[in-house]
């Protein structure tokens, strides 16, 4: 029927049906699961038209429809109870890179935004990237092999800790990974050898869409998404849009000087916020050796004793916090990495430092908060970088999906 | 004509109808004068429809047209020229205000952007917020009276060193004056007496916005604006629009730690940015005193030894800019304020700082630029805050407009 539907229309609402169906997805994917009704009262389309493009998303089998269970719906009055519409995540998934400075994750992550299975291994010890590309392949495949039978892969992401480029594919700087100016992306697709688009982003801003899209910072329009580990980044929302700068490098928070007489910072400088509140310094606080740092958060445990050293780490986080609260005015901040550890310990001396620090107007919007998605904000996030192809043009993207796993499957 | 075609169509049309007129009359007002023929590309309308449009405006004698000089529009092709299409100042006017700390600044703006007149005085040693109304709206009086006869005026703005809130006309929060929750626009309007809006913005805010309307940041869409006096201020471009944050509070660029063994600020705080670079840290880097601070530009003349204290100065500033430059990757930093003087003598040692500092991908993007406007920018851009009305609703505006001169002019 939707065949029959598109020959002989014009061009315009043929653009126009695409475009509904795109943002209809969209709504099915980030919700989780919503109802024809809400569908019809947040597009502003009439019942029959979201009936029909619900139709068509289902004949493509990418959401499936279900009465809904009693009382779930209390608003939705008398009459026929109005169907619910589901992402389907075992017929559309993407796959999802996390590449840290001491461990690299992948995950499967279906439409809706779950995450299906998950690996993780240890970084390669020289992270050589070609190295690192072939064991994060390794472990791509593997997901690929647990993938159910028919199901269509329609894209990669990966989330790396530095300044990228997605459109070139290439990581201009990641200190802490020692890599600058590596061609990641073309790498990465050439060697998995799949039709589908592998797209790039900086961690710390794909922790940000996640956590803005499904976790902490849902209806909020300006959010930080802070990812501490060995380097420090931020992934800022800036009225409802991540704010990328001029090239897509922004958010380099952990980059700005903190202290004159400061430590030396990988990045070459010395006294950035990096040095006083990364990995490294919270280890040092705790007194955990540099060579067991993936063992961090035993060392950070609720009800450990925590260390004076440990409390002026938290105050450097306040005092950072202030001026990032005077700098962007958000209204959440969230922490992310090592920071979901060390904040419950010493919540009070970041929240005074933070408080004598910020100017009132500004702090009193602010609150600073946990990631809801927990360790894995950047990795969700990555998988909603992969999705943005389908969300864009689900009939296209679907239509070059078909058959691109087969290629793997049969390898 | 104008009156018989809105008569009987239908409220969709006459809002599109009003839409256009508004749209038309800002590319007159940003681009101080412009064709028809160029009317007729940017705005993707035919021919008839500008021409309409424009008659109505000329008819509501805010805009006058003319034949161009020749050569003026060399692609115009044979044929008879299109009309230019200029903004006319005399007719239609705003007030803009900059309170600094040590002046108080007016000014007369025509439409099209230019400043017919503009008045300085000290700044009332007190800083009473009335003592400090009271002359600003002398200030404005005397404005006033040497406008043209029959001429409009439509609105008023004020620049304030501090965090603002537009909405309800209060200054939350502007140490460097003394004044905190502050009812500032409500309290100038009651005191001058017209009907027309007052409306406030913080001044790093509006020197960015009228540089990127107007000056080194025209066609950026990533730009930040460094108002450094006292204080020190940012006013952000991100995506072509001002960051003003989740309450309007953003850009406090000045309030973030730089050096942990650092000054007392007037925040209250220790070792803030603004304590390195502000107009205090210069007066004592050239020997400049306190109390002559006003004076500051004379010490700062071209060919002026440069002693190593402003040097010293300059690579704060290029430290700083430099951590800028890593959150916010803009195409440009526009250096506002005592910077203007400071920079032409320290130049290498700030560029120097900041190509050390910041991460070399986005400082590769990064111009750092003396303000176009000159010491213009922040009045130029409360003058644009004033005209939002009218650029967002010109009839409407006008009709309110005309008489609300004559009660002033008649007191």
């Amino acid at each position: 029927m939707a065949a029959t539907r598109r020959r002989g229309t014009g061009t315009n609402q043929e653009a126009v049906r695409r475009h509904n169906l795109a943002t209809l997805l969209g709504h099915v994917h980030h919700s989780g699961g919503v109802s024809r009704a809400q569908l019809t009262e947040r597009m502003g389309l009439n019942r029959s038209t979201i009936g029909d493009l619900v139709r068509e998303l289902d004949e493509l089998a990418v959401v499936s429809q279900s009465v809904p269970e009693a009382g779930l719906h209390p608003r939705a009055g008398a009459g026929r109870p109005s169907l619910d519409v589901n992402p389907d995540p075992d017929s559309v998934f993407v796959l999802a890179v996390q590449l840290g400075v001491d461990s690299m994750d992948v995950a499967r992550v279906g439409l809706g935004g779950g995450v299906l299975e998950r690996i993780s291994r240890p970084t390669p010890s020289d992270r050589d990237p070609e190295v690192v590309v072939d064991v994060v392949v390794e472990m791509l495949r593997q997901l690929l092999r647990s993938a159910e039978p028919g199901s269509r892969l329609v894209g990669i992401a990966a989330a790396v800790p530095g300044v990228v480029n997605d459109a070139t594919g290439l990581v201009r700087f990641a200190p802490n990974l020692g890599w600058s100016d590596v061609s990641f992306s073309p790498l990465l697709a050439s060697r998995i050898g799949l039709r589908v688009p592998v797209r790039l982003g900086n961690d710390a801003e794909l922790g940000a869409l996640a956590e803005h899209i499904r976790g902490a910072g849902r209806h909020k329009s300006h959010l930080i998404f802070l990812s501490c580990d060995v380097g420090v980044g931020g992934g800022v929302i800036v009225e409802g849009l991540p704010m990328r700068g001029a090239s897509g490098y922004a958010g380099e928070v952990g980059h700005q000087r903190f202290d004159n007489g400061g430590a030396r910072c990988r990045c070459g400088n010395t006294g950035c916020w990096e040095t006083e509140i990364g990995s490294h310094a919270v280890a040092a606080a705790v007194g955990c050796p540099d060579d067991e740092i993936d063992r961090l958060p035993e060392y950070l445990q609720p009800g450990t004793r925590v260390p004076p050293e440990l409390r002026r780490l938290g105050r450097s986080l306040g005092v950072g916090l202030g001026g990032l609260v005077n700098v962007f005015n958000p209204e959440v901040v969230i922490l992310g990495g090592v920071l979901r550890w060390v904040f419950p310990l010493v919540r009070d001396d970041v929240l005074d430092a933070l408080d004598a620090w910020a100017l009132e107007a500004p702090a009193r919007e602010a609150q600073i908060v946990l990631p809801w998605l927990g360790g894995d904000s950047v990795i969700v996030g990555a998988a909603e970088l992969a999705f943005t192809d389908l969300l864009a043009d689900p009939v296209g993207v679907l239509a070059r999906a078909e058959g691109a796993l087969s290629t793997v499957m049969g390898a």
